[in-house]
């Protein structure tokens, strides 16, 4: 074991050096990142195209990954005392029209249900891109005194989004989440419930999916259409851009307003109440993917592999009925301290399965041949390790439980070694950025996120955006640094930002 | 306990001997069920109306019940190694077009996308009624060969079908469900999913959901649009009426025409597909409530109450703290056994909670007041039973369970004899039939399910939905008896088939 451990340190160290380096320029997922990404979901079958604009099928192993999503925001909202509920996916035209800043944020991306049979309908229904507007209708019949709050519900759903770029999980006319609505008394809870959710999230990523993230609040022109307060955990991919991966919004009285929801407080008033909203999709199976991936094809925190280990015979294993034996029992050990275990018994070739197990990301791989039988051994080999290890049959299911630990927390390191690589605190002038850019297009470099000084202008955004196709991410909670000049326009800076590419 | 029991049992025999006799014509239930049903499920929070035609919100109980539902069709996927999958939920117009009996059941009912923003689309989308058109289109992808086969897999999804009569949870236009789809290479593999799937529902139904069902095959004028075969779980509502619990279909390989599923056997032929699809869905919320509710409101199994134990103080409890201390410490021992368990601390009085909590369903109610702490001792009173009982602290976590476990079998048992009682077998003429109505009628008796003798034509199918309004519900496998004559021919009869009028 200890051998075992060392071995994949060493291997690791040596890969990451390589990669930061950005040197290592050979391979299809450095050179042309988009087209890996493409390959390597279709070849893991996660999902295949349809025939609707940007809509994908989520196969067997995209749609188990997002369960294993679901089991773990499930788990916090049973914790918190959050009910899951389901509103109709339509929503009447005329609910838009009620919360200004949200039908112009969501207007030009809606579907539109016109017709049924062959019948026009009075009036038309949206597909929900989100459900404030009839949550809040029926939180004002819900809601009559303060003896109803807070009330706090959630549902799983389908939303609907025509964007006008696609791209499979990450941005997709219609995507899966699960959305978080709140009613309160105060301000306060309010923003207690958003942030705590927030925490949630940061727990989410790091802990379950090993994908580090930059807590923070939104800049307002980058905040939810309606919101008063955005907040959001942001990743960084491996070819340097973000991904907004959770967002919790603190939404003021603006829907309360809106929808007239209101309760009689303890002197008997009538008073608006405070709502929140917060959501993640399935837009992070794309982060999952995007973030942990290699060459091979898809790397998986073991927490939530399809596959967290599967069982290959090697050698003349047809000839020696034993060595199937051994791997069934092995997999009956494995599966009953409920690990998700599969045994390759298919008539490929050994190479042919490795290769396809890689693809796929099973996190680890044992093989039993003769000569293993015949020492009591299997070989293992983590998902991310380049060498296998020859590992004693005796305690095999605490060796397997340990190398997933170890697997789990590697990814996590890794990426946060790959996050603070790609990391730019000391760029302080326009003209510093764009010269960085220039560099990083010359040298095929990783521009990743800088941290620029920000006087809180959208003008200053707005230029960034147009001159280098960065977006502000989030004014993180607790900067690495403090920057004190705008990027921009050199006044003093009220904010230190996160910028990036982002999909 | 013993005294419990017997009591529980004496009072059983003398409500339902009250019922059998259908003399009991006081209450809600009886004389207008319809509205008892609305009145029932609102005051237990289930639902709530929307402004969706149609549509309804799932409460949180509403949705627990579903969520229990599912949980236990999953157990099922995954014994089965049947795994999930999501399909958009936009269907192309041209996928309608390809099975002429498929497009012509569903198409007055559909909705139909026309638009997005303010642009009309090229093409309209409907919203899936249900998913073998798209999913049979990715059949053909995802099939090469032999080897491909079975392939298995399950959605749950949201569908739209646009009916013209809705009612909460019974027919909605939009309502959940899971549907799952099935390719095999041989006809024989197809029906044995096609029977396997049913048996699941039949245990679903009765075991977990304590309703018996009348299994059985469906006239092909009842079959799913476009199935060779439709098997279905039927159930009597408390009005006499049918509820279509779950179906099952083997569609032969009218979808593989369409859809050009083929495989190439082990001859090298490309070869048809055999498919299969079935579903249940949220109406189960309904037929639930239909068959186990009483006059008090929701009576739910225990299996699947949301509130399986609620904990009440009583007495002057409030200037006595050790009462909620008791209480509080019975919740934690109960609920670490996993049962669903809430504690009415509320400042309300104990009668308007025994009310309220009678109206939601709570399947055993826990009182302890002053006296009940000096004798160690709690009150206990079953959901479904009329007196309460004195049971001991001391093992109070077992008795509970029993008292549980005994709940959930009496409802079966309650039920299936007022199915009995609503039964008829010696109706042979379209005349006694229509004379036996007008007793009804009159007498305010339920008609129930009649088995009839049927030649196997639709002409008499269609005269006795028109002069009676009953519908053939399902060819029982195993029929009470062998009807002879077809009711309505006089001609010799090729089956027995179970009548009623339907949800």
């Amino acid at each position: 074991m200890l051998k075992a451990h060392q071995q994949i340190t060493k291997t690791l160290v040596a890969e990451l050096s390589l990669r930061n380096e950005g040197l290592s320029m050979t391979n299809l997922q450095q050179t042309d990142f988009s087209k890996w990404y493409l390959q390597t979901i279709q070849q893991a079958e996660l999902m295949s195209y349809s025939e609707v604009r940007g809509c994908i099928v989520f196969r067997p192993d995209g749609f188990e990954i997002w369960e294993h999503i679901q089991a773990q925001v499930n788990a916090y909202l049973k914790q918190e005392k959050i009910r899951n509920v389901y509103f109709p996916m339509l929503i009447p035209k005329a609910y838009f029209m009620k919360e200004a800043e949200h039908v112009a944020g969501f207007a030009p991306e809606l579907p539109w249900v016109t017709e049924v049979g062959t019948e026009k309908l009075a009036a038309p229904y949206a597909l929900r891109p989100t459900s404030e507007t009839t949550i809040g209708h029926s939180f004002k019949d819900w809601i009559k005194s303060y003896r109803d709050l807070p009330l706090e519900i959630n549902q799983w759903a389908n939303v609907f989004r025509w964007e006008k770029k696609t791209l499979p999980f990450l941005r997709t006319s219609e995507f899966l989440w699960h959305e978080g609505h709140t009613a309160h008394a105060t301000e306060a809870d309010a923003r207690k419930r958003t942030r705590s959710v927030l925490d949630f999230y940061v727990t989410l990523l790091q802990d379950f999916l090993a994908i580090p993230v930059y807590a923070g609040r939104k800049t307002p022109s980058e905040r939810f259409a309606g919101a008063v307060d955005t907040y959001s955990v942001e990743a960084m991919m491996q070819d340097g851009k973000a991904v907004q991966a959770g967002t919790s919004h603190y939404l003021g009285t603006k829907f309360a307003e809106a929808f007239d929801i209101q309760y009689l407080n303890q002197d008997n008033h009538l008073t608006n109440v405070h709502t929140t909203s917060w959501a993640v999709s399935t837009r992070l199976i794309g982060a999952l993917i995007m973030v942990h991936g290699d060459e091979q094809g898809l790397v998986l925190p073991p927490k939530v592999a399809p596959t967290q280990v599967v069982l290959i015979p090697v050698g003349k294993w047809q000839q020696q009925p034993e060595i199937l034996q051994q791997l069934a029992t092995i997999q009956t050990e494995l599966a009953a301290t409920g690990l998700r275990v599969r045994l390759d018994d298919t008539d490929n070739t050994p190479g042919f399965k490795f290769n396809a197990w890689e693809q796929k990301g099973a996190a680890l791989r044992i093989e039993c041949g003769p000569r293993d039988l015949a020492q009591h051994q299997v070989m293992l080999k983590a998902r991310d390790a380049h060498d296998k290890v020859a590992v004693p049959l005796a305690g095999l299911t605490t060796t397997v439980q340990t190398e997933l630990a170890t697997m789990q927390a590697r990814l996590f390191t890794k990426a946060q070694a790959r996050y603070h690589a790609h990391e730019h605190l000391n760029i302080d002038t326009l003209a510093q950025l764009k010269a960085y850019l220039t560099t990083c297009q010359k040298t095929h470099q990783i521009p990743g996120f800088i941290l620029i000084g920000w006087d809180g202008s959208e003008e200053t955004e707005q230029i960034i955006k147009a001159e280098t196709g960065f977006t502000t991410r989030n004014i993180p909670f607790d900067p690495p640094v403090k920057k004190t000049i705008d990027l921009v326009s050199g006044k003093p800076a009220q904010y230190s930002v996160w910028i990036a590419r982002a999909y």
